[in-house]
């Protein structure tokens, strides 16, 4: 594990994923760049000290050299160190398991694409809503054409966190994410707007192919704009609209989609993960609910207690984790191993995302003109 | 009433809603073009067959020329129609209710206004919604300032009643509001998107300054489209999605508001019209409900029954009515009545409406661009 | 009109009903027992004169003798009047609308029914829920048998209206509902556990045969009991339970139903009686909505305005009011009227209504003891 | 461990609780009534196969007798082995973790008591639905006098897992749950109606003080009564219901409560664990979420990830053990741990809740009568 050291929310996010199905064990790490803080860490979490590195170069290199290695790295930094160090251990050939977003840029996303390519490293981008039982029932549905041709998308990811001046009150995390100097305005979009891009993608199966932007303040005397609200065109001509907001009053976390097609639509709020809502076109609405006999291999192969037994978050995020260790047992056993498109998200889901970001950024700074993904 | 014979769903809500509070009565009509029904809906109504007329300019005349003449005409023709026939009532000086929207062009709406305005009639836009106790009590609260300043507002009125091509099946209502020759691709906007916007504008007291559009087709075949959706400017900066739809399937009617303020916010969805969701930006969300003690005096003058007893869709229309009643009568009895900004939507309400159609169609042929309500 | 003066609610609610659908006039009325205020009453609903009676048995002796005398009365006084004012109008042959409960012991209601029976007349018991679409159309689902045999029915009208010692503040209403001498503990029953026992035998067609009773105090210092909770048994073997109580604080009306077949069960609440929730064995849960184009013919006669439009507590009302205009047109034209075990509750309802409320209250006496309807 | 080999839902779902939070080694085990499974069962968690015992008197024995024994045993075996596995591990010293209910008689319950009383063991009863942070916080609001007196609690734990006849289908929890040699027709009481009666008392305070009985038949053909509706009255006078059933068609899992005071009131639904809806009687109800600055310490000391982050079912569960684990470590460090009345559940509360299953029982056996618990 690279970053995560205690007082990290994701590192043990990612840490409680990793043991939830007890398929891992974690046996390296660069906790920290202060490395007494790092080597506090790995005693925490029983770490041998000699696999507790004062760098994440230096972790590459000597755990490269072990007969032992690590299966996997996890990538927990601030989003800025992504590149540089998923970039370091690609060039071992060590698996990643990197956070989101993927990078700041384009170019650098593209380039560990070209490397993870190369490596044939197995690359898992924890886009962890796509980890859900009842998401992947969702992009089950669509695609066995339950919806009919998609028509419409409507996606939000508009949280209530930072509806208050945080970074000026000592928050760490809003500190880094209001800060101009990472990424300008596009904090919002990397950091919310990723993830509701990526659940219309995973569970439309489409692509996102123009979008219209606009990037405003809701919280005055913050150093960036803190809400965007999008239009979108996708590839099959559907169209829609994707908010991000980190400070939409009173919203939880506020990730939600609906999505609308010729034959029937579907609904899902991650503060209620386990239910999905179904609206066909010649009958009522049905709440489909995680755990019911009647759903598909997908939703089941993700539920561990059955219904009426409500997972979550981490749950989803463990979801990730045990699929990925499927892949690497499987490879580790030299058995075929096939991403299906409703797999656990991966460094091309990576790029889309970086894309979908640089783009609305262009659209926003042309006065919001439609802005072909792919053109810039 | 011109239009609204029997068959005409519209026009039944409209009687409906005169007859709730008992404060009206049908004395006149043109119900129909075909002078025999709209004898035979004379009859089935109770009205003297004197005052049965063949057509609305015959009844604005004979009306004007009577000592008992009507206090009031409601108009529920097609949409087509209400430039005419308001026209005629309001030269003859005869207060209006008018279904909406006001008219199919803002060339005719200025002059509609700039006629009531002269005239001095009373002109009632029935922009039903307005007509929620707790709708009001929205506007009350954000006028009070227990939103803080607004920033973004989401509204919708993303219907599924025409997800199917009704127009071919011989139903009448659709046909006529997809024929591409009254409105062109404006009917989805005229139709519902001008109720949303008259929601947001209630609500919040905010106009909508800047549009950008797009507009899509759901159903195949269909002559028009179907789908639109907007990114709004607000006067005071606020930002918003609009987002109309007449073939979003699955959807009941569709219409709902969330209002992000710097302090709080409020949602409120059609579907479940007595409760209004408050969430405060120092304090657990509440539902306020209909009927409770501590709500303001805008929802309890709008309260028949009280908490638990639900108030719905012809509640809320006989609100308007029963809320002109009292202007009538004030009016008649040489007492002073003032709207204020909570009192039911009028004339200019109509003019705001078609301006913000059309502005959001210039958009759309523009491909987008951000387009300024007045530059039109 | 018997009672219902200006400040009655509940019978400002009749005359609601009653205008709805413009099936009925008011033309006489004893609306008060102080002479001036009937006057004053009548002058408002534009009652001639000579129609406004001193008290109800000049009513009934006058209107008999008149060729246009009344076809129905309504009866909307205190319950402890409903008998004799019933009785006096049955006697002269006039039908009858009366507020529910019918009256306050078995013997009056048994005597009723006779006395109805025998000269013919119509008798609406206003157990207005039965006429929500969704509620009907629950009933349609249930002899059709898509729950299987009911086995279960878990049934509650738990209001919080009287948390606070009304009575004691000069409530009027609170005044007479736990006065003592009225009937005892038994007032929670008579107005709001009959509305909750007729409810479920409406739905489900069943009897209730025994009844186990234990009834207690939510607020200090109230002369009655005012909370009471039962055990059911039914005709078919189901059993279940059934809550009334006025001092549930919190909650708003309160009234609400689920009935568990083998095949599948329903879930009905009065805060959103537009919805009703299904679930069958062997699929997904559904959502039924009013308006929908699939419900039964018992649900779409009582609808109005279609999906997404709400309907509430006054065209509930409405619906047993226009329901009965159909009854009785059909008697005065010679046709056959046949009553349905779907149509507006009758005398038969009210009469099992007291019985179930003395059959509670001797079971309470009894310490709780399992007591059978038709056993006193 | 004894019990939870593979393939035995319970025992997995303790492993996910004792990993969560990592702070749980599993390094014993007699998993399996069969050797060889047990032995597999050991592979598959990594345990040293001289720890994997034949049965468990032989762990006992054995586990005594080393230095590095176990701090703690998991009962997870079918409920008629919990009394003597139990038994066993107590007079060892060992600390116990039990699934519940504790036993199968009132007997047994007092004898384990007075056992681990007299051995000073921590015995963990996996009542785990008190394990969430809302259920904590409702008792801390309780406690707190935020609902003013109770009076009222409406609790429920009806599943609709058993609506088929699943015990003749070969499915071994329904067989064994449906075995009327286990606890005849008490089954339904144990395993369901054990939790909605610790779930009241936890959030309550309060103790139940007298039951009044019904059980009944859902599902044709079984040996059991599936059904039971009991009514309740508390120490403090308080009233209410608790109806345990595991065949109510279209319910998911079914634990549902709430609790009305003189002040307020309360309803938490496991369906929705990460809110809580709280109604105050002088104000607007209001939605409690998971997460929230303004919650109590002890809702913020079982919140991992926060607002909007839902946390489930394995959630609650690593909840108890965690805090179990603080309790064992501060014990083996010397350090005071006292409990406070929402601490995790221990034998006391598995006492009582047998005491409650058996008083309800004679009860039904005396025809429904009220019956004090503690008369027996």
């Amino acid at each position: 594990m690279v970053g995560g050291g205690p007082g990290a929310g994701i590192g043990e996010t990612h840490r409680i994923a990793m043991r939830l199905d007890d398929r891992y064990e974690l046996v390296a790490g660069a906790f920290s760049r202060d490395h007494e803080k790092s080597l506090a860490a790995g005693r925490q979490f029983g770490i041998s000290v000699d696999r507790v590195y004062p760098d994440y170069a230096t972790m590459a290199e000597r755990e490269r050299e072990r007969d032992d290695r690590i299966d996997t790295v996890v990538i927990v930094t601030p989003t800025d160190k992504h590149y540089e160090v998923a970039k370091a251990f690609a060039e071992t050939g060590i698996n990643i398991i990197c956070d989101k977003p993927l990078c700041l840029s384009l170019r650098e996303a593209r380039e560990l694409k070209a490397l993870a390519d190369k490596t044939k490293i197995i690359f898992c981008l924890t886009h962890n809503y796509s980890g859900y039982a009842m998401v992947r029932h969702a992009g089950r549905m669509v695609r066995d054409g339950q919806l009919g041709e998609v028509r419409v998308i409507q996606a939000e990811h508009a949280s209530g966190w930072a509806i208050k001046l945080l970074e000026k009150e000592g928050h760490k995390q809003a500190a880094w994410r209001t800060d101009p100097n990472l990424s300008g305005d596009a904090s919002v979009l990397y950091d919310l707007g990723t993830h509701a891009h990526q659940l219309a993608r995973f569970i439309t199966g489409l692509e996102v192919s123009e979008v219209a932007a606009e990037l405003s303040h809701i919280v005055q005397g913050r150093a960036i704009k803190d809400n965007a609200n999008l239009l979108l065109r996708f590839t099959n001509g559907a169209r829609g609209t994707l908010w991000a907001s980190m400070a939409a009053v009173g919203n939880e976390h506020g990730l939600a989609i609906r999505v609308y097609g010729e034959r029937g639509s579907l609904a899902w709020r991650h503060e209620d993960p386990q239910h999905l809502q179904y609206f066909p076109i010649d009958a009522a609405p049905q709440i489909l609910a995680q755990g019911a006999d009647w759903l598909s291999s997908e939703a089941r192969r993700w539920t561990r207690a059955g219904l009426g037994h409500p997972e979550g978050f981490f749950e989803a995020f463990a979801n990730l984790y045990t699929e990925l260790a499927d892949a690497l047992l499987a490879r580790s056993q030299g058995r075929a191993w096939k991403r299906t498109d409703l797999s656990f998200p991966d460094i091309n889901d990576g790029v889309h995302g970086i894309a979908f970001v640089e783009c609305a950024m262009h659209s926003y700074a042309a006065g919001g003109a439609w802005t072909k993904i792919g053109s810039i």
